[in-house]
């Protein structure tokens, strides 16, 4: 989930400037028309400490017009709050119709640190989780905007950042020995975290996962994230919008009717998760023969020991036309007995299919313990090409993200290890590969006119990834992006990380 | 919750058949309607053994056709289904778009159950329910018509039922062991079960509670909100409607523009909860003056030992206009320490009120640890005067009962004692006491044109309270209906009901 947080991307002083400019006005004219009116708007913010919580608030601050806003921060209740149930401070600190309030350790920060601190079960953690939920959706439900940033670091830029303020005279105070022994805890803080994010994340209240790293990227997202919620409320009152609109930061917009693309887009298009991989990663046919080898044998004995255990393993393949999942999935399956495990090809839905909730096709598809199911193409259709090519509304691809990581936890929870591939080839590659096939009469079936019309809409799938991976990598079923150029190395990986994840699992 | 379908309703035998032949001509029409559209319909059946589940499907499956209609009914998980996620067997039973089926013993059976025997944990059993809740939204998305009736008798009642059932020799069968079992811990079930409601009855999903003790009348309730929904699903597609519409049984519809009243509300406002209260109590004065203060001493002592343990108490007093609320305030008040209590009227709300949502008022009245506040009227206004009057649109009241129940969850949890007092009054005692406020100097300012006024509304009040009292008396903070014809038995009461229930928490 935050692994899109943890790109680097960076803004130059230049276009930052530019933009925030425009923003800024925008911004206070979305204030001067929200005032008057219905909607309270609440921005809150979450994250790891020195992620530049407090920055950005200020920042919000000098942007906006002051007499508008109402900042607050939470500290540990006072004798006087403890004294009331727990929710009567931010009710009262609420900010009233027509303004927008700054939230800063709000109602999330006590329940994710008991859990951290592990004064909280998981599933006390997830009834706070739902109060929460139903709290905003009260609100919601009256008219109110909320936006919830999180922003992020990874534990090395944690440290370094803490390390930074501490040892600045101007800052050092700033850095407390409780953000250090939070820092201690990083791997539990971000676990509680993805959880607290996928249980009160929701179209009326999102969450953003912004990456803290570099001050101007930071404050560009947040800064148009909120012009453009602002943007979306204040549009049925008739008064004429601003010409220029903006995609969501981790979940953009690609429909056809694409709007022009903000510098947020542009930015995340060209720094995509998928920028990331080395493309370069490559195995001699000998060393892969033998690593090949030496990885079936791990995964077939894990195999075994899984299916005596009732364990079951799911392998799901996604990657673009022409990277090579065919040729992965029968690395896979010439190491695995043939009697436990089964190769489920998704296509277009059968009759029966089309006549019932667009899961039901996966669910009925579920082995029993001890099993192994190879998915090739997956549930992620719906957030991939029918997201792409427009065969589901916004309305139902937007929402199946959750829908998916509901599926995959109850697998999960169910004893079922989840492993998600994405195999990932450059552009020229698959054009490469295209034209081979074209060339090859044993191969040329393989290619359509789809294939060829699916490059055109590269950018879009590239966008289309990349907040899958945000939405839907998970502690108990993440995405492994493979840079499958090399076909060597991506089988070889593809069978290690099976093995590794069943392994793992016993 | 459960006590508005204790009320005993019952429906004559010509009238149920006649009704019931226009019903199945309805509902056959819908079947035939949903025929080929997108819509699945899921109707679950739950409740109280022997309140007529299974006699209710039957019933269904003979009025309606049967080709469109699937029955599912799901007993101890099979091998196969142990070795799947738990919910697995019921996505694989669901109907296809077009189609009804009936669940019986579903998804709420095993963790109701378990929750019972104390095999799951309150936060365990919340989460349980947090799954089956986003199971339903996820269905409900896609377009899923859903109705879960409750089958309700209580307890001496459904003794009676199983006793009968084990007598005749045709349907002792049905009458098993685990049946006595759940029976002897009918109030643990029921507990359980106030619980399962508030959480899962939701717009798109909601519950009705049936009372089950008469045949007809809850085939007629089942029957007549089925075909309610279906017939709300399927106008949009401009199919002409059937005049006859039917407000929902629990929740009758009273706006203005009410439609012509079916048979169903007409019994339920013949027979609301109000009707089961004696208005013939009555205590002479002499007798009322030892009682009056034998029990504000009791409440006097409970409410010092509260404020020494730091337990709060909230007394809600709501009821007709001139049925007594400010007298019994009076009685009680003189009980308190005058530095612990303090009296809210609600009236109209204030600019800064106004300008936020409903609840924020009351929030912010609620009083420090081991303190009394006495609301005269309260947050019920929402469902009382700002529902019948046009004040709120229904879909803001009819989502105040849940804000409301977590609302006054969050202040039980918080060790707030919470007592609901409604005050009742016969339209013939209240046109006395109005004509006695007129006739006297000191009391005419008392009494508005609103007044008479309201009281031509006193049968949309009347079914406005028993839903009221059929959404939001829980065990944490239930209603009690008052019979206040006689000032002397109603002020006993009120002060009695008090002092037992600070009594009772410490």
């Amino acid at each position: 989930m935050f692994e899109v947080a943890e790109i680097g991307r960076k803004v130059a002083k230049d276009v930052y400037e530019s933009e925030i400019a425009k923003l800024r006005w925008e911004l206070l004219d979305a204030q001067r028309r929200l005032d008057g009116g219905r909607t309270p708007v609440i921005v809150l913010f979450g994250g790891v400490d020195g992620a530049g919580k407090s920055e950005t608030v200020h920042l919000l601050n000098e942007w906006m017009d002051p007499r508008y806003l109402i900042n607050r921060a939470f500290d540990v209740p006072s004798e006087d709050e403890r004294e009331r149930p727990p929710f009567w401070r931010y009710w009262l600190a609420l900010p009233p119709y027509g303004r927008i309030g700054m939230f800063m350790s709000a109602w999330y920060s006590q329940p994710l640190l008991d859990r951290v601190h592990r004064d909280l079960t998981g599933a006390e953690f997830e009834s706070q989780l739902e109060r929460i939920a139903t709290f905003e959706r009260t609100l919601a439900d009256d008219g109110a905007v909320i936006l919830k940033f999180w922003m992020h670091l990874d534990k090395k830029a944690q440290k370094k950042r803490l390390t930074a303020l501490s040892k600045d005279p101007l800052t050092s105070w700033r850095v407390t020995k409780k953000q250090w022994e939070n820092w201690r805890r990083y791997d539990r803080f971000m676990a509680a975290a993805e959880r607290l994010i996928q249980m009160t994340s929701v179209a009326h209240a999102p969450w953003f996962i912004v990456d803290g790293s570099d001050e101007r990227y930071r404050s560009l997202v947040v800064g148009t994230e909120l012009q453009r919620a602002l943007d979306r409320v204040l549009e049925p009152e008739g008064v004429p919008k601003p010409s220029r609109k903006r995609p969501r930061a981790i979940a953009p917009v690609t429909r056809p009717s694409a709007e022009p693309a903000s510098i947020v887009t542009r930015i995340d298009q060209e720094h995509s998760i998928l920028d990331t991989l080395d493309m370069t990663k490559a195995l001699p046919d000998a060393a892969a023969k033998t690593a090949v080898l030496e990885q079936q044998g791990r995964l077939n004995r894990s195999q075994r020991k899984a299916t005596a255990r009732d364990v079951s393993l799911i392998l799901v393949f996604e990657g673009w036309d022409a990277a090579g999942k065919g040729g992965a999935i029968r690395r896979v399956t010439s190491a695995l007995d043939p009697r436990v495990y089964r190769i489920v090809p998704i296509a277009a839905p059968t009759d029966e299919e089309r006549a019932r909730h667009y899961l039901w096709r996966f669910w009925r598809h579920l082995s029993r313990a001890g099993r192994v199911t190879i998915f090739d193409r997956s549930w992620y259709g719906r957030v991939l090409v029918e997201r792409v090519e427009g065969l589901a509304p916004e309305r139902d691809w937007s929402r199946a993200y959750s829908e998916i990581e509901d599926f995959e936890r109850q697998l999960s929870e169910h004893r079922i290890v989840i492993v998600k591939y994405w195999l990932h080839i450059t552009k020229q590659e698959q054009e490469k590969r295209f034209n081979e096939r074209a060339a090859s009469p044993y191969k040329s079936w393989k290619l359509t006119a789809d294939d060829w019309r699916n490059r055109e809409k590269w950018d879009a799938y590239e966008l289309a990834v990349n907040e899958m991976v945000a939405r839907t990598s998970t502690r108990h079923a993440p995405w492994h992006l493979i840079p499958a150029n090399d076909k060597n190395f991506a089988r070889v990986e593809v069978l290690r990380i099976a093995a590794d994840a069943l392994a793992g699992a016993l």
